[in-house]
Order: C-alpha cells, then sequence, then structure tokens
C-alpha cells in the first residue's frame, strides 16, 4: 500500500466532501479485507450475512441518531436527490392532489422542475428574485396535498434555521444538511438525501418516510422509483451500493460515538460563529446570504474588491486549504464545513482572511 | 491498516464477485489517499480534474476495450440494471412502436414487468415453459421498433453463444457478460450492464449507445432518465458514484492490460471447458442448462442425489470455495467464473467434484 501523506489538507470541498479520517481508514481497510474474511467489502454477495449485517445497521443508526419513530421507513438507494425529485414528488403527491414547492435555490428548482412533468406541481414561494440570497417565509397555508422545501442550499448559502412550519406534511431534500442537527419528524412525511455530504461517500441516497403517508399516489409506479417495492425487500430490492452504504453506516458509528446531532449542531454552531463572525468584521470580504438566511454548512462570501478574489484563492491554497472557489452561480468562495470539518481548519481559513487583511487592506 | 489475510479464498460468486486482487488494493489504497494529494478518493470534487480525469479514463477504456464507433456515447449511471429496464425502454422504444422482448429469464421478465407499465412491450418467445433452461432461438423477424434480450442469464446459467441474428436494432442487458468477449456492436441500439460482475464493484451501471437510435422516443422524459441528458454533461449531470466509477477504470485498466475481450474469452472458454467437462463426467452431478444454451460465466448444476446436496456445499467450503450455492430458483450449485476468476480456482472446484465421486460415488 501507499504510504499516506502526512500533511494535513483542510478539506472545505462542498461534496463529496471531508469524512471523518478514521472512516476513511476503515473503509480502505475493508475494500482490502473485510473483517478477517479473506473477501473484500467488494466481492462479497449482498445476500451475504455481513452485508446484510451492514445494511441493517446503517439503517438502525439512521432510525437511533435521528430519533425516528416506528412508523418511518428508512432505504439507501441509488440515483442521488437528482432521482430523488421525482421519486419523492411519485410517491408522496397524494391522488388527485399536487405539491407546493418553495424554491429556494438551484436545486429546488430542478426538484419543482422534474414534479412539473407529472403536471401536479407548482411554486408555493420564491427567492429567485433576489438571487436566491435568502429563505423567503414559508407560507401558513398551502393549498396542496404536501409542500416539498430544500433544507439547506449548497450552491446560496442559505439554510431553513428550523424545521418551517406549514399546514400539509412536507416533502424535504436535506442532502446537505441531514445529521447536522435535530429534526421534527413530526413535520415530515419524507425526507431524501444524498449520501455525499455528512453521511458518506457519492453513490446512495438515503430516503426516510412515514409508511401511514406512502401509497396514497395511485400510480402504478416503475419499480425502482416505488419506495414500498423497496421497503418490501428491505432495501435490497436490487443489489445495493456496497461501498456507499458501508462507508455511511462507519460514518453514522463515528457520529454516534461523537455524540449525534446534539453534538453536531453545537460544533457546527461554534464553526459558523467562526467564520460568519470573520466575514462580518473583516472589510475585505462581503457575505452573500441575507444574515437571518445563512446556512451553518456552507458560507457563501465575496471579495469586497473583485481584483481581491484570485489572490485571496492563491492565499488559500498556499496553505493547505481545498475546495473554497464559490460556485459559478455566486462567485467568489465557499466554505462548506459539514460535521467532519474540524474547527482548527476554520481557525486557519480565518488566519488567512485575517493575514490577507493586513497584506491586502 | 489490518494485515491481509494470507489464505485464498476461491470465489465463485455470482455477484457481486470477485475482481482482480491488483485492483482491490489499489482502490484500497486510493480511499486511504488519491495519488499522493493528501485527501482521500471519495472526500474530493466530483469537478476536480482529479476526478474528470478518472471519468474520462474510464469512458474511453470502455470505448478502446469493446472497439465502439464514434457514434456510441458511454455513460456511468446510477440504479443498476434495474432501473436499466425502465431508462432503455424509455430511450429506445422508438415513438409510435413497441419492443420484443426474449424472456430467457429472471431479469429478462423483470425488464419486460418494467417496460409493459409503458404499455408498448410485449414477448418475442420465451423459455419460462421449461424453467428457463435454455436460449430459445431469436425470431429473424420482427414487429417492433426495437428487441431486448438478456444476454446471460446469471441464475439459470444460460447465454447466447453469439450476438443473435433480428431485423431491428436490439437492446440488450448485458449486465453478467460484458467485456467477457467481443460483442459486434452493429447489431445494437443500447447495451446496459450493471457493473458488479466483470467490470467492478456494485453501485454504477454502464449504458452504452448509438447516437443515431437515441431521442426518437418522443416522450418528455424525467431529466434523471433521459440518457441524452447525462450525455450532454459528460456522465456527471449529477453527483456521480466515485468509488464505483473509479474502481470500474481500475478493473478496464487491468482487462486491457492482461490483453482486453480476446483474451478474456480465451481464458473464460477455458474456465467453462473444465468445469463442463466434469459435470459430464462426474456421475454425481447433473448440468442445469441444455448443453447449447450453457454460460460461460455462471455453471448451474445439481447433485444427481439431493441428500448429496448440503453434503457438497460443506466439503466445497472446506476447500475455501464460496459462493457456489444455487440460486433458490435452480436449486443445487452455482460456480460464477467472471473475468478476475483464475482457472486454478476452477480446478479446485474440480478437484473437490472428482474427491466427492470418490467418497460418495
Amino acid at each position: 500500500m501507499m504510504p499516506t501523506s502526512t500533511y494535513t489538507i483542510h478539506n472545505f470541498s462542498a461534496g463529496p466532501c471531508i469524512l471523518p479520517q478514521s472512516v476513511m481508514h476503515q473503509a480502505a481497510d475493508a475494500v482490502r479485507e473485510l473483517d478477517a474474511s479473506g473477501l473484500s467489502l467488494i466481492e462479497i454477495s449482498h445476500r451475504s450475512k455481513a452485508f446484510v449485517d451492514i445494511m441493517e445497521e446503517a439503517r438502525n443508526l439512521v432510525r437511533s441518531e435521528l430519533g425516528l419513530p416506528d412508523h418511518f421507513e428508512v432505504l439507501f438507494l441509488q440515483g442521488g436527490a437528482s432521482l430523488g425529485f421525482l421519486t419523492a414528488a411519485m410517491n408522496f403527491t397524494p391522488e388527485g392532489s399536487s405539491m407546493d414547492y418553495a424554491v429556494t435555490g438551484t436545486w429546488a428548482k430542478k426538484a419543482l422542475k422534474e414534479a412539473m412533468k407529472m403536471g401536479n406541481a407548482q411554486a408555493i414561494t420564491s427567492s429567485e428574485d433576489t438571487g436566491f440570497n435568502c429563505i423567503p417565509p414559508l407560507p401558513s397555508q398551502s393549498n396542496a396535498g404536501a409542500v416539498h422545501i430544500t433544507t439547506n442550499n449548497t450552491i446560496y448559502g442559505t439554510q431553513y434555521a428550523t424545521d418551517p412550519n406549514t399546514d400539509k406534511p412536507m416533502v424535504a431534500d436535506m442532502s446537505s444538511d441531514i445529521f447536522s442537527r435535530p429534526v421534527d419528524l413530526s413535520k415530515y412525511a419524507c425526507i431524501y438525501a444524498g449520501a455525499q455530504k455528512n453521511m458518506g461517500p457519492a453513490g446512495t441516497v438515503l430516503y426516510i418516510y412515514d409508511k401511514d403517508a406512502a401509497g396514497k399516489h395511485g400510480r402504478d409506479l416503475p419499480s425502482y422509483l416505488d419506495l414500498e417495492v423497496h421497503a418490501g425487500k428491505d432495501s435490497m430490492f436490487n443489489t445495493p451500493p456496497v461501498f456507499a452504504i458501508y462507508t455511511s453506516m462507519l460514518t453514522l458509528r463515528w457520529l454516534k460515538a461523537e455524540g449525534g446531532v446534539l453534538e453536531m449542531q453545537k460544533r457546527n454552531a461554534a464553526k459558523a460563529s467562526c467564520l460568519y463572525g470573520e466575514i462580518n468584521r473583516n472589510p475585505l470580504f462581503n457575505g452573500f446570504a441575507k444574515s437571518d438566511s445563512r446556512s451553518v454548512m456552507n458560507v457563501t462570501f465575496t471579495a469586497a474588491d473583485d481584483a481581491h478574489t484570485q489572490m485571496f484563492l492563491e492565499a488559500c491554497a498556499a496553505a493547505d486549504i481545498n475546495g473554497i472557489k464559490g460556485h459559478r452561480s455566486v462567485g467568489g468562495f465557499r466554505a462548506s464545513m459539514y460535521n467532519a470539518l474540524p474547527i482548527s481548519s476554520v481557525e486557519v481559513l480565518v488566519d488567512v482572511m485575517k493575514e490577507f487583511e493586513r497584506t491586502h487592506g
């Protein structure tokens, strides 16, 4: 095996993103050999006891760490949130009704687009007019059968501060903030989330849903898009993405050992306070999102003087800071601070910002 | 890291299955650290140059190793062949026409079931009446716009000996025999294949299709199910399954270095000859598939005396033979002999069969 480099990269990548070092090492070990079995994780049958146990542990960790009521189902599927847009709409738009969408960013807009192809979805609110720089209030009443939200907007760095209130069951894309804080599950019919932020590597998508809300769509769904088909096969309707599920299971074990979502909420708040404090203070930088809509996961900011943008990116690179370049829709910088990012990396970034002010201010 | 065990397992698992040892070790190394970058393969952005290069190398290796004409597209997506049943039917059933299905096993039947939900698919031939123990001849004429085949039937151990002839473009599920031999691409509009046999680990599915045959479906497809949407984004419409694609790329590099599909065809023929020879000779065992339909990839056989079944499974376990138990639809035994399985493992199995005859005959 290759030796592991000894230097530390401060990995602010928006996703796929940093995972706990211990998880990456354990995952590597399992690809070499799973638990002294003589076989690699990736060459065993998904019907073997070893893998069935992994799948069940992963599903149970989702239950325990989010405190799921018994009437919620847990599935690990494929296709990412992009297929989830379709699957969620197909499974949770009640027959003869429609789904209202809160359009708060690029992914929310894509979710609505997929649902509109089915002919029964519409926007209930949008922040597109202001360049998606805020989370508009969610109307307390909806005429639809369900309301879809995107809890965190990775590209624009905006986030619902808490689970919003509306009078219909919510369906939520939580790809970029699940497991970062507790969730009030009583408000949701379905939550889906691509793994590649707080939960694991790219390649699997988590579905959590209220079984009592499922099956009311009145459609003859294609098998792969029917969540109840997957549930009937314990999330093994077809060959699951073994590596992505195993590594998600390891990450959930880590989450539990570290103190769970309440501890993550504290750590993420401390990291956000550290970086937003510097953005507020440092005259060379401007926050992108409105203060009351700022994301704890993805911090978007720009240089006050655009001539500084490239220079600051170079200063970050010199400090072994990775993935800080902003998405082309916003420009500037984006610091993604998922669960596994240590506050020490945020402190390094803040130090670079302070030093940049000293040398360029 | 954990030490790797020194004993050898003879891995006949039907999939996920054996991959080259060197591939599993390189994949493990990359999960620890990708190319001395200081970062794991699974924590980098899929938009990074490192991963874009991996994706392009994987796609180019598919092109070179199958000898794809320029008008063929190559995509690595998610959802397995089970979502492929739907995607292939949606994209390649021409508008106003239908797709004919050759029903040669469980997966072929499932493919037809998904397509029938769209209302324009039917069986053109079937071997269900004889328990799927053979490949029925494919009619040379079809009244549909395309003909769907499953080239190898993993569960029943049957396979088309060569690419069959019919007068319409074929769509094929090649999950369990792609890269095991050359393919006459002029006969196909689309080929799809779950990775987890000859190509890589579970978690990605390969689509190869004739661009001239695409886009004639006349449907407003959901984005994730529209192959042209994925092609327009160079197979990165959404976050790809990074690990599965990287490991597939490594397996394709190995394939190329070993001599490509022609060399695999030779090796697979030698392995099949070795095992079928013993099944023919040994009075304690019966082959399941009809001789002219026998699969080179999955060898299905049973004990002549059912009282021997469990005893033979135990004899195999004692010889470190893994994954030999037959699928419940057939019973008995199944030896899957994918590209990475060395002939030495087949020889061990044959020795166990001979010894079993000596002690139980």
